[in-house]
C-alpha cells in the first residue's frame, strides 16, 4: 500500500483523483492541501466524500507532503506546480504533474506560451505521460507530465496516421469542444450558470490557446518533422467531455474501412482506446466518468478529406483518469487498477 | 460466482444494473433481456458499455433465463413482470423485482392504482427491499420488492419519526422532484430535451401518483396506524436525482440539534444514508452515481413545523443501486459490495 | 417621450429592463449606470444589445441621473437603492425600485431581516408595487416597490382564497424553486455552471430566506390578521423561472372546480394571471420571457388539502416585466405596453 | 391587415412564426394546420399561447387554407409542402416555404438527396430567400424557399470573402453545431432529453447531411464556380442556436482587421447582420430569440488560414424569423417589422 498526496485537492481534478483512488486497492491517499480551504474538512468541500473521505485540507508545504506521501499528484495552475516539484524530487518522491509547467520539452516554447521556466532541469527529464504513445518511459519515470485535455483527444486521434506517413503534415485542423469544467473551479463571471447555459461559442480562435504548443509538439514527434496546426475549442454548457473533429488530406487514398482497420490495429490491446466500428460516432456522453478515448476515423468521399472525432471525458483521460494510469504504470501496477469503472449514463 | 440476469435490459434503470454488477467481484451477468432490441447487443443501444459487455439481447422466454441466471433482475413496466415472476420463483430463482408488482401488500390497492392483480399468492410472500426497514426479512427471501425511488427517499426521510411516535402521522406534506430517468427510456414527446429543458413543473398533483399508495402503506407500518400522505411530484430538468422536501407537525418540542442526534442515532452503522450535521443540505449533486440518501432533518422555529430534506439518485438508491444491495442480503454478500463508489461531481 | 434611466443595468435584471423597453414605444433608455463596469457600453457588457442599445454605463451620481431621466429604474443591492432614492424623490423623479429597500413597511421588520433602515420617512409614502392587489395606488405613487420574484409567485397564488377567507391562515406552506438568475451576476464559487447544472437543492430552509417577512406581511394584509408562513426555496439547473406549490387548509368544502372559479372570478380582466382550466398545470417554461403568472388551485381530495401551482419569470413578472408594469400604472400609459410579447419556447 | 395561414403549426418553427407574428402589426393569423393535432386549441399543443392565440387546428385542406388567409406559411417535413404547395399558388397565394422542397434548383439534385421532385414546374419559379444575398428577388417572388438553419449560417458566414473571391473554393470546411430543436419535435428515443443532455456529438459525418448540396449550391452561386465543401454538424444540449466555424485558405494575404473591414462593408445598412470588432467572438446566447446573425471573422496568423466564426438562432434566423423578414418583402411592409425583439439573455 503505498501512500498518495494530492497537491491543489479543492479543483475539479483533484476531486477526480480522489474519486478514482477511493476504489484503488494499492494506494490510500493520505495527505490533500488547498491554499483556499486549508483547515476544512475535503468534505466540507466536496459533499460527495462526506463519510468516505474526510481528510482535513492542508497548506502546501512540500517537505511535509514529501513525509506524508510516496507519490505527489499535482493539481496546480501552471507556474505554482513548478514551484514545488524540485523539493518533491529532491526528496525522492515519484510526481505526476497535472499542470501544463512540464509538457513542453523546450523551455523557450513555455516561455513564449506562459513565462520564462523556473525549472528547465527537471523539465529534461519529465515524461510526457500519454501511455498510448509513451508507455515504456513512463514505467521508469520519476516526473511524469500529464497531458493537457485537448491535446489528448487530438493525439490519440491523429497517431496511427501521423506515425504511419498517412496524411500531409500541414493540412490539420482540429475543431474541438469542452465540457464546463475545463474552465475549472474558480469564481469568474464567465463561468457562472446563466453565462454558460443555453450557449455554445467558440474561444481562443486562431491559434492563441495554450494547449497549441503542446498539440504541435507532440504531432511534430509523431510524423517525424516540424508540423503547425490549427485548433479551434469550443465551450459546450454541459459538465464533463471533450469531443475532436479532426480534418486532415490524405496522402494516399483510402476508405473509411482501411482507416478504421488502421486504427483498431494501432490501438489492439489497449485497455482505454476504442475504436468504433465504420458507421459508429462517439458521443461524450458514452464516456462520461470513465478513462475512455473514443475514435472513429472516416473519409469524406465528397471532398477526399479525412475526418476523426474522438471523445474523451477532460476530467478522466484528459486529468485524473489519465494520471491514475500513469501511476499505475511507474508504480508497477496493473496498468488498469482502479480505471475499470463504466460511464455513467444518463 | 453467480450468474445473473437482467430482464428489461435496455431501459435506465437496466443499464445501471449493469454499469454496478460490472464491477461487483461475486456475480456475472449472463443473460440480458428487450423485447424492443432482441438481437442487438447491448452495447449498441449503450455504447458506454463497449468492450465491456457486449452481450447479445434475448426475447424474454422466463424458462430459458431461468436457465442462464441464479438471480434474476426484472426491470420491467408493471404487470410485465407478475406475468414472468412466477415462472422464475417456480424455477427455484431469485428475483428482485424493480417494477411495482409486489410493492403494494394488498392486492386490492393494487388494483385500485394499477388494474386487477395476476399473482397474489407471491404477493404475500415478496418482501419490501428498504434493506434500513427491513434488512433481516429481506436476507431470507426469494422476491424481494424492490422499492420505488420517491417512496425511498420520503420513508428513510421519516422513518426515524414515525418509529418514535414523535409526529401528527396526518400531517404529513411531501413535495419531492425527481430528475427526467424517472420517466423512463420510451419515445413521448412530454420527455423530449426540448420540451423538458429549461422548464420546471409540477405533474400527478392531488394525490394520483401510483407512488402515494406505496409512500403511504409503508409510513402507516412505521407510524403503527393507517395515515395519509399529501405527495406532490415534480420534474427537474437535470438527468438524475430525487429531493423530497417533508413537512410535518412535530407532537413534542424539539430543536433542529434534538432531530439531527435522533437521525444520527437511528442511522448509526448504515453504510448508506449519511444524516447531514446541522446547517448543512443535501443536494442531488452529491449523491448523482452513488447509492448514498443523504438526509437533514430540522424545525423551522418560526412556525413549529419539521421540515426533513433528503436527497438519493433515483437510478442508484432509487433503483438499481438498492437491488443491488438487496442482492448482497439475499446471497449473504457484503452488503456494500460493488457499491462503494463515490458520486460523480461535478 | 419620457426619458429613463436604469440604475444598476449590468446585473440580469437591468439587462432586462433594456430588453422590455426596447420595444416599448412610450419611453426612451437615456442613462445607464454600473460601478462595475463603467466606462464600458452596455453592450460589451451583453452582447445582446449590440447595434440596438450601445449606451455607456457611467457611475452612479444622483444628480446627473436625475438630469437625464424622468422614471428611474433602481435595480441595486438592498441598501444601495436606499442611499440614492431619496436625491431621486427629493429632484422630482418617480422611482421604481426593484431591490428590497422599500418593501417591508416597518422599518423594525427591514433591521430585523437586513440592517437599519436608512429611510424610514420614503418607506412610508412608497407603494408595494403589486398592480393585481395594489394597482389603484400605484397609479398616484411616486415611488413603487417592486416586489420580490418569489413574493410574487405566492401572494398571487393565495390571494384569492385569504381575501375571502377560505383558509386557515396558519397553514400556509410554500415550496418553491427558482432559476439560477435569481442568484444573480456576481461571481461566486456556488453560481457556477459545474456547481449548480445537474443537481436540486433547498436553501435557505426553515424560515430564514429574506423573502419571509415581505410574503407574510403581505398575506397578513390580504388576510386581514397576522399570519407565519414555511416558505422553502429551491435552485433548480434552468436559467429563469419561479413555481411555487403551495399548500394549505381549508376552512369549508370546496372542489378543485369551485377554486378554478373562485380564481378566474377573481382575475378576470386581469392581463398577466392565467387561471388554467381544471386539470392542468403551469410550468415555468411556458411563461419564460412573458410577463404572465399562470395558476392552477385544486383539492387533494384524499387528504382535504388545498394546493396552488403558481409560476412566473422571475426576471419579467418577478422583477423587470412587473416592474415596467408599475412605469405603464404610473405614467399612466396602458398596462400592457411594452408587455405583450410571448414566452419564448422552447 | 394581411391574413396568414401556417400549415403545419404544432412544430417548432410554427410556434415560433406565431409567436413573432402575434407581435407584427400588418397581419392577422386566421388559420392554422395540424395533422396530429387536429381540432385542439393550438393552445393547449403550447400553453405560452393561452389567451392570446386559441385557433382551433384544422386539417390540411388546401383549398380552404387559402379561402382563409392572403399569405401561407408551410411549415412541413420535405415532400408534405411540394404536395400542397401548387394548389396554394394556383388559387393565387404568396407562399413561404420552410421545408426543404424549393431550395435545390435543379430537380435531378433534389433527387439524389431526397426522392424525386413532385413539382419542377414551381421549383424553377422560387426564390431562395436569404435577403441579404437575394433581397431584389425576394420582393417580387410568389415562391420563397425559405433556407435552411445552418445554410443560413454558413452563407453568410462565407459571402463577402466568395463574391470577392479571396478564398480557395475547394478549401472550405464548416464546423457546425446545432441546439436540440433542430431535431425538431417528433416523438424519438434519439431526441429524449436523458439521451442529448450532458453530451455532444457530431452526426451526419462525411458528407452525408441533406443540407450539404444547399450550401454547395448557394456557395457556389457566389463563387461562380461549382464548389464542393466538407460540412459536419454537431448536436449541443441547448434548445436554440447554431453556430458554425468555417475554415478556408485565403488567395492573398489578409490580416483580421482586412477582413473585419471587408465583412463590415459588406453588410453595412443589414439590419440582421452584426459583423463582431475585431477581438470579439459570437455565441449562441447571444442572438437567442432574435432575428441577428452574429458574424466574426479573422486570421489564424501561425497556420494562414481563414477562420469565420457565425452564430444565429436556428428557429428565428434560420428558420421563422427569416420567413418573416421574406414575408416583410413579399409583401412591401418594411423589412425588419415584428422582428425588432432582442435576444433574451440569459
Amino acid at each position: 500500500m503505498l501512500n498518495v498526496a494530492i497537491v491543489g485537492a479543492s479543483g475539479y481534478t483533484g476531486l477526480e483523483l480522489i474519486r478514482i483512488l477511493h476504489c484503488h486497492p494499492e494506494v490510500a491517499v493520505t495527505c490533500l492541501t488547498s491554499e483556499q480551504s486549508a483547515g476544512k474538512r475535503i468534505s466540507e468541500v466536496f459533499p460527495t466524500l462526506r463519510g468516505r473521505c474526510d481528510l482535513i485540507l492542508e497548506n502546501l508545504e512540500p517537505v511535509r507532503v514529501s513525509e506524508k506521501a510516496d507519490i505527489i499528484f499535482t493539481a496546480l495552475p501552471h507556474k505554482a506546480a513548478m514551484e514545488v516539484v524540485p523539493t518533491f524530487l529532491k526528496l525522492g518522491r515519484k510526481v505526476i504533474d497535472l499542470s501544463a509547467d512540464y509538457r513542453l520539452s523546450d523551455p523557450e516554447v513555455y516561455g513564449q506560451w506562459y513565462e520564462p521556466h523556473l525549472n528547465p532541469a527537471n523539465l529534461k527529464k519529465a515524461v510526457y505521460g500519454l501511455p498510448e504513445i509513451r508507455r515504456a518511459k513512463i514505467r521508469g519515470a520519476k516526473l511524469v507530465a500529464n497531458p493537457g485535455c485537448y491535446p489528448t483527444s487530438i493525439i490519440l486521434g491523429l497517431a496511427p496516421l501521423l506515425k504511419q506517413g498517412l496524411i500531409h503534415p500541414h493540412s490539420i485542423i482540429s475543431d474541438s469542444a469542452s465540457g464546463v469544467t475545463g474552465a475549472g473551479r474558480s469564481a469568474k463571471v464567465d463561468s457562472l450558470y446563466c453565462e454558460v447555459n443555453e450557449g455554445y461559442k467558440a474561444y481562443g480562435v486562431g491559434g492563441v490557446h495554450r494547449h497549441t504548443p503542446e498539440i504541435e509538439q507532440e504531432l511534430s514527434l509523431l510524423a517525424g518533422e516540424p508540423l503547425k496546426v490549427t485548433f479551434t475549442p469550443h465551450l459546450v454548457p454541459m459538465d464533463r467531455g471533450i469531443l475532436s473533429t479532426i480534418y486532415a488530406a490524405p496522402l494516399k487514398e483510402m476508405t473509411s474501412a482501411d482507416l478504421v482497420r488502421l486504427y483498431a490495429e494501432f490501438y489492439a490491446g489497449e485497455p482505454f482506446v476504442r475504436v468504433l466500428p465504420q458507421g459508429s460516432l462517439p458521443s461524450t456522453a458514452f464516456v462520461r466518468g470513465s478513462n475512455f478515448c473514443d475514435i472513429a476515423p472516416l473519409v469524406d468521399a465528397r471532398t477526399g478529406r479525412i475526418i476523426i472525432v474522438s471523445a474523451i471525458d477532460n476530467l478522466v483521460k484528459g486529468a485524473s483518469g489519465q494520471a491514475v494510469q500513469n501511476m499505475n504504470l511507474v508504480c508497477g501496477f496493473p496498468e488498469t487498477t482502479g480505471l475499470d469503472g463504466l460511464a455513467l449514463f444518463p
